[in-house]
């Protein structure tokens, strides 16, 4: 897509730390690395966000994503990696769908928290009901 | 596996609040949700985490995370949507493989944050080596 940074990257217009590609998939360092090793992982074909997303480049991109973070294991010993996308609001700056593969280290810095809710066995069944029937 | 809580939930013998099933994945909500409609998915095979998945299982699971994720999005018509998968430390508590399907809300309470690093090329093509070798 034109006036896309990850389509140029992808596609070899823009250089990038370029750590792994096949025919459907591209991933580089981040630019602006969360912690050492941290890589994105990217469709080729242009897709803004995973609702953007058909189910056989889901499975494209996923397919490698074991590979890459054994990769970064060996190569970094991380005690943990996160596996982030962050799709639309609030987090989503470029919209070309992309996993973050963060390798995590001791007071690296990285933060994901929650304030999780009270367990509420019928109002999560009401939820529930309200997804399924969007399936 | 014995004594792991997602097989026994995956083959029913501990009751949840199920989204979707197929005959790889299972998807039922977080019972203590960061959001509404917080979803985990998981693959019914155990793996351990996303070090000890083959490529197929990573497959299977990540084909249907669009589906699920557009059918919460039409349910609850969040802001967007945070997907993670926590492998290892600091953040795995459950060791069965499951992505976090996170529908983001205004004010929500979720909170990903990062000390992002100083770009530095050198470095980054030194960090980039040393995964390419280990792929």
């Amino acid at each position: 897509m034109r006036d896309c940074i990850f389509c140029k990257i992808s596609n070899g217009d823009i250089p990038s730390h370029k750590v792994y590609e096949d025919d459907f998939v591209f991933a580089f360092l981040d630019i602006s690395p969360a912690t050492k090793g941290h890589t994105l992982v990217i469709p080729k074909k242009h897709v803004t966000d995973i609702f953007d997303m058909n189910s056989e480049t889901a499975k494209e991109v996923f397919s490698v994503i074991p590979k890459i973070s054994n990769a970064i294991k060996k190569a970094f010993n991380p005690i943990g990696l996160n596996i982030v996308s962050n799709n639309q609001k609030p987090y989503q700056e470029v919209f070309h769908y992309h996993i973050h593969l963060v390798p995590r280290y001791e007071n690296d810095g990285y933060v994901i928290s929650a304030e999780t809710k009270e367990f509420i066995h019928d109002e999560l069944n009401i939820i529930k009901e309200l997804i399924v029937k969007k399936l």
